[in-house]
């Protein structure tokens, strides 16, 4: 044990609690709703980035937190592996995510890299045996670094396409051996400062074949678990390609990968995009392409990524109406790619934060079921579009012409009346539940 | 003759005209850039709506405009049309464009409003053939009345869809009729105000299934122009299907219409979509959908869409560049989608206002036009890609595997040095012709 | 009685009603909290102009609204009235609030406005002394009307001036006359559309000399209510001079009014000024110049006022909590300066619309008397300051010198040592009370 | 000679230089304009922290400038200088700005970075007065290290406002010994990430008194410079206190320092501030603060500073046209407080760079200076204003009552009728100009 926490009690659900003991008020993990555990439906993950590597620094200053495993050796990536693995026990949730960079050191050759990163997966695997604590997905960090600053797969040197199609490969690898339910890709650096020096559509080539590649390399080591590509319109980027949902489902749509690849959706990156999270996950719904979450928030008066942890139950009980709608996850989860604002310095800030979110979750999808069990907006939302399941509408949406359609209405009797939308009311409804 | 434009003088090239005088002092309708004259690059176009029918409101104060033809006869309407051509006469500019709720008076019945509009269509052919003034493109307002408010094509009641499609058949015969070189929608409402009340994968197949008949329609009557969408994210809905150019082509993609349908480009619309008017342009020509714009800018510290004209050229000069190097406009032109401000109440403000925008443009064209003869950027672009030119990147971006690449990084010897972007030094460049 | 509310029963406190029941299940105006009545804390106010005089109008279409009293006789304004007292009949709120255009017809000179107000005023003044409900305030509409286009106080043209001013004394003796609480100034068209053709300098001057005028004659004709300037950023103009609360202090302390002038601060309008509606408030109260709340809310995606009604009680709580701590309402109230979405076309709608909101923010305000009354994040933040009620701390703050206080840091023994913030922590004591 | 520049040629004014050769092709610092000669009016500073102490990092990505002077110890110090210096050679602007953390190693301890700090402010002055090159300002860095993230001024531990106090005596000390004209603060940590631990009232007045000291502490030293705040809205806090001009005008009002604090207005900070950046030079010359300028740009489209070098000369002509209102500079200048985009790795970008930027400004800033020549926008607003300089005009403004203007209303012919406020007609004039 490392001393870390030292002092810090297991987090547990505990609804009575008083008000100085840190527990799960509303995430009881084995509270059954609508037919399946709360740990099933949530499937919580910590990422490793934000919790372990991040430092504290923003664009005017430096490093705030001070913590022993801070540096670049093998010993303090695996005294880094050895805190994260006791937060888990202490928070108790199932899933935990990494990119690379997170987890080991940067060698000096792509080898010694290799290397590190193989042996503090191994490292990571024991403790995943050890605890039962699982990987919701691994992803590869192609931006951080230096050789990223014009792109990875978009990259004009395709010295780097390729540095980032190995580095790729190797993570899938080990997202495979250590049975991850999922393999993502943000592309940070995928995007452009300028446009004065970027050929657009040479850069979405290179983007379309080497998610191909990873597509095809998954298929070829047996990988079950799902592609995910997640969306952001900017920041690092002036624009990064991968703007929002429906931006991505076109790529997709081009490259023939609609069926395989699907999104992971972050409240603050919808935000960005200037929607809302619900809207993003609607449309990845309706389009097919539905997977996974990173839980944050953004400040709605920064213009920039805030990653700050949940905390705000009716919005979180708008975004798992949604995901409850289109099935629940399959392969997907609740990640927190959330960190601590700089000035929480604490280790017990670091566990509160989550518990905080934890709860803040399970109050909103305890919300969600009622509401979708109960109905009431499935059926108004039927009631509303009802005319469309009659004829003549039938054929009007099917197969009817433009000039069959307008002979219809020239020859009168047709002269539509506008109905409530009945916001308000629906507003309402969904406030008796949150 | 009206009496409107009284006493103002029609707007000649006198790149010399003193300080009072109303001249195009950049824009000579027959100077030969780039092998054209410029009139058949810009091919200007005025909007009916703003011009002719905008009474001057906004959200918090109503009509400020006095015009004598405002009002619900057609006599009116035939006076709107005597101004109007009396300013294209003044203007000289090749083109204008319409919606039919700008040019006939709404009747009692559809019946009634398609005798107006056809009545009113005539007299405007008739004004074309006498003037020489020509269609750029015809469109129908699907979102100003009532019936609208939930939507056109994407509305919950079919007889709304229906409506529509009855709408859209006569302005495509009428725009066909009068010659008009594309047709063009813009889904004002087609979007949505709340999720709660709204089944995103119904409206967006009752939206493909609408453009599907438009297509089809228009081939079935030898309509030869173009198809156009025009995208925008939001206003006056929360959300608009139609986002971006991206969006605009993932549906597109999933309706199969990625080539009968092209985007009609609007500066204010890509500025609310978080976009640069340069980026929607070269994404469209990169997705091979370019096909018009709406040459207009928008107030960057304004949330909502202030279409007002352009005056800025090194804004307008990266715009056309993006234009030229898609080939320039074919059935396309530079439609003026914007309005004085609600104070310019003089007729004299109508004029000057589109005669200096036409100004802005002509300048804008002619440097991006200097630009791309001199062909600094491109051979700077053609630079930076060149390692993707040579082996082994030229199978990397084809026929290679993950495991391949992956192999040959691993092997050593690859190791990526990053070069400068020079973005300045670009923009310096750029700089120099504007 | 009309026939407009027809079957729509009185809303009541019914904590336990069936979900089809429109009732109150959270605000009893009984209910003792924090030593107080709710109804006398929380003090609703409906607002004319949303509900009764707005036509459903958006920038891109007219109206969708069918009330039977539209139109511009006095008759209908009696009738408008009476639909008025009867949905505050409904509602049981105690006050309501008006602008001069809201309740009469313009009549075609200064004189017949003013007299189709003044019976109308009688009209309401009889009607409140019959049912009880009471004028939180009143104020004029200077930014309809086209003659207000270029500002009222601070327009080019000296009439305007004239004019606003008498419109303003007759609105003020309105307000007096019916017992009004407050007396608000929005300068919706105090602000500019482009600097090139304005003089800020002259038209502060102009604003400044205005406001003194009120506040004189407030004195004067003996009016104990407040006088309360309502600050946004923009819209409908590109700038307007109330920016944010900051701003209008700025603008007091200048003209020497920062103890005669109140801020009425509107949630949507704090939004679109880049602050969260809690830093207005905590803005105002550290001023003193907090006066009075518009709750409504703005969409997040939206760069426009939506105006929207409250639903997200998390929200709402910290609002109310910062209005508690500045000592809660005076003479101020809490108006639903909110309409209805355009489609949302049904008498019930209105109903709905306020009893939702009015039970938002009787949730938010118990939650945040209580958490004022447990006092941790009081007792939190009196913590994290303590070090300033220490010497050498109060001396620093008050009679040292620069050179004092370098000296002292610089024979050493001083170095700072952060603390956490505890932010999350601190969110999630929040999260246990809404 | 170090050889970092090595090859690149002092850039020159040349006109007539060929399109590779880096010169100033606009920016002649001799040519007289309005007077006096240009160098004389802009004031060009190169500031030291973009240019040699930033290492090309963002919230996604590590160091991409690799500079030999980059490290912690006092030779790279003296290396950094010394290119600094042959940088301002190249370049040959009059002037440049640092903060202390940008010119020396932090030390152990307060005292050693003093040391440290005074050493090098040492080897500066002596290369000033070898070179002439001259100090517009200098400044205190109190917002990167660990130590302010909660504040400066404004921190909750009054440890912390001692450290700064003592940093702030010395940064003024430095400059007035070198002869610096201006002396800045930037409150990048002054605000709050959060209100729920943040006491708004006690953190203002912390701010007010500091800066007290700071005015006292100028004037018993002897120090003639200006001081001067740099207002900013957000970023890197969620808030930040010196929001805006105006809101820097509250503050400095309230705590008595409006005669003896101006304001350095950025570009960037504006937009941020959802203005523009004329809209702040003219607030800050109608309220008698106007003292400098920070000159770049932000992205239109991202949400935070993006610090990037001019480019736009019609947005330069509108911010020197009113610099040239307010009387132009006296202390103040035109600091390039922007920086190159991190892909931007060669020694030449950083001297193309602040070439193209002079040039972009020199020709915005005779643009202004032919249009306030010319007279054409002084006119027109005179013009629209013309009212207000007659009777009774010149009493409404002044002494009448609001009673008194209401009577001369009432009794009729007072009607004000709207006039064009011509806004793109005066456009159309600025265009002529740039």
């Amino acid at each position: 044990m490392t001393n870390f926490f030292k002092g810090i009690d297991p987090v547990r659900f505990a609804p009575d609690a008083g008000p100085d003991t840190l527990a799960y008020r509303h995430y009881d993990p084995d509270e059954m709703v609508a037919g399946k555990r709360m740990e099933d439906h949530l499937r919580f993950a910590v990422a490793w980035w934000h919790s372990f590597a991040w430092p504290g620094g923003d664009p005017f200053g430096g490093q705030t937190f001070e913590r022993p495993w801070f540096g670049d050796t093998m010993d303090l990536a695996r005294l880094k592996t050895d805190v994260a693995f006791e937060m888990f026990a202490l928070l108790g949730q199932p899933y935990f995510c990494w990119h690379d960079a997170d987890i080991r050191p940067e060698g000096d050759s792509f080898a010694e890299s290799k290397r590190n990163f193989e042996e503090i997966i191994d490292y990571i695997g024991e403790k995943m045996d050890a605890q039962g604590t699982k990987l919701l997905w691994g992803t590869a960090n192609l931006f951080s670094h230096r050789r990223f600053m014009a792109g990875a797969a978009t990259n004009p040197d395709p010295e780097v396409f390729a540095w980032s199609a190995a580095t790729v490969k190797n993570c899938i690898d080990a997202t495979h051996r250590l049975g991850g339910e999922n393999y993502v890709l943000w592309g940070g650096r995928e995007g452009y400062e300028t446009l004065l020096n970027t050929d657009l559509a040479r850069e979405r080539a290179q983007a379309g074949r080497f998610l191909q590649m990873v597509v095809e390399y998954k298929h070829s080591i047996g990988f079950k678990g799902a592609v995910l590509i997640e969306p952001k319109p900017q920041e690092p980027t002036k624009h990064q390609y991968d703007y929002d949902v429906a931006t991505v489902y076109s790529f997709l749509k081009d490259f023939g990968l609609e069926d395989e690849v699907q999104v992971n959706i972050e409240q603050g990156h919808a935000i960005l995009a200037g929607h809302s999270f619900e809207h993003e996950l609607a449309t990845a719904a309706a389009l097919g392409i539905f997977g996974s979450i990173d839980m944050n928030r953004n400040d709605y008066q920064s213009g920039w990524d805030t990653d700050q942890f949940p905390n705000n139950v009716p919005e979180v009980a708008l975004a798992y109406y949604e995901v409850l709608k289109a099935g629940g996850f399959s392969t997907g989860g609740t990640n927190f790619d959330a960190k601590l604002r700089r000035q929480s310095l604490d280790p017990n800030d670091l566990i509160a934060a989550h518990a905080g979110a934890m709860d803040v979750c399970a109050r909103g999808f305890k919300a969600a079921a009622a509401m979708l069990e109960d109905g009431g907006l499935e059926a108004a939302r039927a009631d509303r579009y009802a005319g469309w399941d009659r004829e003549p509408a039938k054929t009007w949406a099917t197969t009817a012409t433009l000039g069959e359609i307008a002979a219809e209405v020239e020859k009168g009797g047709i002269d539509p009346q506008p109905r409530s939308g009945r916001q308000e009311i629906l507003e309402n409804y969904v406030s008796r539940f949150v």
